[in-house]
């Protein structure tokens, strides 16, 4: 289900840069190491660039070198395309699984990707910078044009603090009886979050506050006890189908 | 999302065993390895059990070896639950994502996991039993008392040469246009299955074969291109909300 139908892989490189006609691109040591040590890339070269701003743009290599180089954006392949105005906020795991969460949430379309601590969270501390690599990463291999931000870990309580009224939450809940679920009757919302808990679910005091939340709605996911990593997939989906862009 | 909602994390073991009230239940070296040598339980301890066919037992360390050990079951605590009769289909990929996909097929309520070999496969054999290991460890872990059948590689056109034509085949296909996704208005079924193609997708004559197929069904996992291991929690969800027990 990866990019490339058919031919030899083509290669898609993010860059923290802009693209435009004739525009010329430095690469980092990084880069320059995975195009011409890594994937024996010389000058003529083409390649797709992104920069989850400016859509996908065909690119040549200028000059290869072997801490930097430069590239050459020749033109638009395809413009960008957002996702509908979905959040992902989750309980970090341990190590694997949260790349997991982040990589699934990118290749699902969330636009923010936002690490909450709960009650019962087991990891109080992210890797903000490894997590937004991986969003990256998602996009390069999955053909987006935009790439999801991951936020800074925060309290799920300062969070919702300082919530907008006007973005619906839908949490899951696995306490939730069956038939419980309000949510296949929502109406459409323009702009709306997903909220995965912990392993050990949401203590009392939180479901509590979420529950008397206007804009919140308590979904259960299946009558199976799900893992965080695929509880999330699995929300997405069931938030893409009913407001979002899997109509 | 895990199984222990609160107090210590319960043990629960699967065991290729009859499970009934007052029965003895030897255990494997690496079984007792892990009861008495990882999680440190000495005689009397309590653990539960799942067979994937008598439900949820009680037990309790009866004897406890370096080599071996004995388990006395006490009571039924839940009846076996066996999910929607739903199968997986998948090209396996590489190998911690082929892991996955069994892992999150069990937790997500597929009866039974086939590994099939279509035209653009990245993998000409598996590892049957270590599969069939993820399955059971995610019925372990997230309180499940079936565990899904692993069964060996197979050639996608030798399995759907022999389909029963009563069972539906909901097959993922990445170049289906938008729209056209006739599987909202299905009527409920009673087993289905889900077909995942590889990161290539399907070849022109595959696409060909399952378009005439009659109980075969194409769907469109939304507009994003999505990797395997996503691609199959996506579909089982789409499943089990439109056909399964999520409704």
């Amino acid at each position: 289900m990866v990019a490339s139908m058919s031919g030899p892989a083509k290669i898609r490189l993010y860059v923290d840069h802009p693209l435009r006609e004739g525009q010329s691109v430095p690469l980092t040591r990084d880069q320059a190491n995975y195009l011409f040590a890594v994937m024996r890339l010389g000058p003529g070269a083409e390649l797709a660039l992104i920069n989850g701003r400016d859509g996908e743009w065909r690119a040549r290599v200028a000059e290869a070198g072997k801490r930097g180089g430069l590239l050459a954006c020749l033109e638009q392949m395809r413009p960008l395309t957002m996702p509908p105005d979905l959040w992902l906020l989750f309980a970090p795991v341990r190590k694997a699984r949260t790349d997991f969460i982040v990589e699934k949430a990118a290749e699902m379309g969330a636009r923010r990707i936002l690490p909450v601590q709960t009650d019962f969270s087991q990891a109080d501390r992210i890797r903000q910078d490894r997590l937004q690599a991986h969003a990256i990463e998602a996009a390069e291999q999955c053909g987006n044009t935009f790439v999801p931000e991951v936020a800074p870990l925060q309290p799920l309580a300062a969070l919702l603090d300082g919530w907008d009224a006007g973005r619906s939450l839908m949490w899951c809940d696995e306490s939730l009886a069956d038939g419980a679920d309000g949510g296949v009757q929502e109406p459409p919302v323009a702009c709306g979050a997903v909220l995965i808990g912990p392993a050990g679910g949401f203590s009392a005091a939180e479901r509590a506050r979420l529950r008397g939340l206007p804009w919140s709605r308590p979904t259960r996911l299946g009558p199976r006890i799900l893992r965080a990593d695929t509880a999330a997939v699995a929300a997405l989906t069931l938030w893409q189908l009913r407001h979002g862009d899997w109509q």
